[in-house]
């Protein structure tokens, strides 16, 4: 078995973010969706995009959020992720890059442009997101490197890698890897509409792949077709080793070998943009695992990464994120 | 004569910025010059990228950050920059249309990419900015349109076009037109630095054509060469109508057919990234001005608006700048 020498190989959508502040009524004009990622074509991103208020670019991606925030913890972090070579594609591989994360996937020299999500932030905070998908099309078999799933301890990998054709062939790969190589196994569900669209899918990967699942309450009572929380988290218990289901403002919930921990939602001054949230609760989460941290701590570091990337504009962290999680894990900042 | 359709008409570098946190560690290492404008090729551009943190990009150019701080303001503004038909490009024309501000110069459609400014914020605020000029090199008097010009009661144009050699000619051009078509110019010395390549230059323009000049202690020390502030004050009110010069915490000084007011500087919680500080204070200062506000109004006003572009990362204004500005100068939001 060769050595773990990456904490947490993160694969997702390589998108670059385009955030603008937008008023409710802009939503409703153009049929948004609030809160949720709704897929749009490139005639459709171009005439949202014309419609938007002057936006700023930074690089995005579920999982690539993920990455980034658990490299700025400190831990060993690595990507995988299909852009194209322009100008955006250069801009995701370099911040994903500086941020620390080990990012190997070859570019994609031409074809469609690195993809793009168009994120409306309301007034309340939350987060409208329109992508189009771009180059994260070319995603394939061939981008996934057995070996370094091999040197990673977890694998971690979004649901919305479901939407392109592709990369579900290259996930499934992945995971066979993984299972083999003793690399845990960790899911976000990522959207409620997104397990709308693949709840077979993920109700058979969570009842027997996934070793550490996270999933928001919306993304939960969605899998299971519940509206009752308390049912879906019983349910989860019972398939995955570990779990944690957040709950906004709530907090969470940690699963871990059956028992169940609370805990509370870490204190923001001024909610900004929510933009973000789960996947640094992730990072957190990830980071705090890997080093060996139990159950509270794990949530409460997560708490701590969420916080901080919804007190301010855009979803990977701004702040010194070493000094601010190993306090809660004990580790030497 | 025709009529006055543009309150000011802006004229600069179309540039992208990409804003990244640095320790001041990192500008001595790399022999950069704090709080300067420095210009680098496209070779030092690559290099310096890859060295710098994640960033976000965000639409500027300092002309370009007045053309949207008085369109934000509700003030009727145009904008004349190159950007190339890229990536980058359609980004900054997007922001400023979105903005408000008519965009009118056709893009390149080939040649260097769209300019960019690599921005270095230090743990103190400051900013370091590394300009790669790019496709602003190809603005040349051809994207001068005589007719613009006289439907603009100001035309604004930044120091900074000093540095591409065929802006020099489209300026000149423009000034004429101006002066003929009693549209008042406005200059801004832009930088130390600039100022000491083209100190001859831009002495004979302040003496002869800028009817409003803006300069911050610095800058216009350095064009009269002395190091006394009140000397280069009283000279120049001698040479311009209106001139405001900038003394960031000191406040400003607006001289004003002759008399002298002292502005104090607004009040900022937390000063978090100083990019575009003299940008906006222009834009509130002209703004005010093309509304008929009198000194201390154009003085209060820009002081506003420099204070909401340092409280947070970039540097455009994120918030709603009609509400701030409209009660100093007495007209409806």
């Amino acid at each position: 078995m060769p050595e773990k020498t990456i904490d947490t190989l993160c694969i997702g959508n390589a998108i670059v973010d385009v955030l603008a502040h937008a008023e409710d009524a802009f939503l409703e004009e153009h049929g948004l969706t609030k809160g949720a990622m709704t897929l749009i074509d490139s005639d459709r991103a171009e005439r949202l995009y014309a419609m938007m208020g002057p936006g700023i670019e930074c690089s995005g991606g579920s999982a690539g959020n993920t990455a980034a925030g658990i490299a700025m913890m400190g831990g060993r972090a690595g990507y995988i992720g299909k852009v194209r070579d322009d100008q955006l594609g250069r801009v995701f591989a370099h911040d994903i890059r500086a941020a620390g994360v080990q990012f190997d996937t070859p570019m994609a020299a031409d074809g469609t442009a690195t993809a793009r999500c168009l994120i409306l932030v309301t007034p309340d905070a939350q987060r409208t997101m329109n992508t189009f998908l771009g180059a994260c099309v070319e995603l394939g078999p061939a981008d996934i490197d057995p070996a370094q799933i091999e040197r990673s301890r977890i694998m971690y990998i979004e649901g919305y890698l479901w939407d392109p054709q592709e990369a579900k062939k290259a996930i499934r790969k992945a995971i066979d890897i993984a299972r083999d190589a003793a690399t845990l196994v960790s899911l976000t569900l990522s959207d409620p509409f997104c397990v709308g669209r693949y709840r077979e899918e993920f109700h058979e990967l969570v009842e027997h792949k996934v070793d550490i699942l996270f999933a928001n309450e919306e993304e939960i009572k969605s899998l299971y077709q519940t509206d009752d929380f308390e049912t879906a988290a019983r349910r989860v218990a019972d398939h995955c080793e570990y779990a944690a289901l957040t709950r906004s403002e709530k907090g969470s919930v940690v699963l871990w070998k059956g028992e169940r921990h609370d805990i509370p939602a870490a204190p923001v001054d001024r909610v900004v943009d929510t933009t973000g949230a789960g996947d640094q609760y992730a990072a957190g989460f990830l980071h705090a695992f890997s080093c060996g941290a139990g159950p509270r701590q794990c949530g409460e570091a997560a708490s701590l990464a969420a916080a901080e990337v919804i007190s301010h504009f855009g979803a990977r962290p701004e702040t010194d994120m070493k000094a601010l999680i190993a306090p809660v894990i004990g580790v030497p900042a």
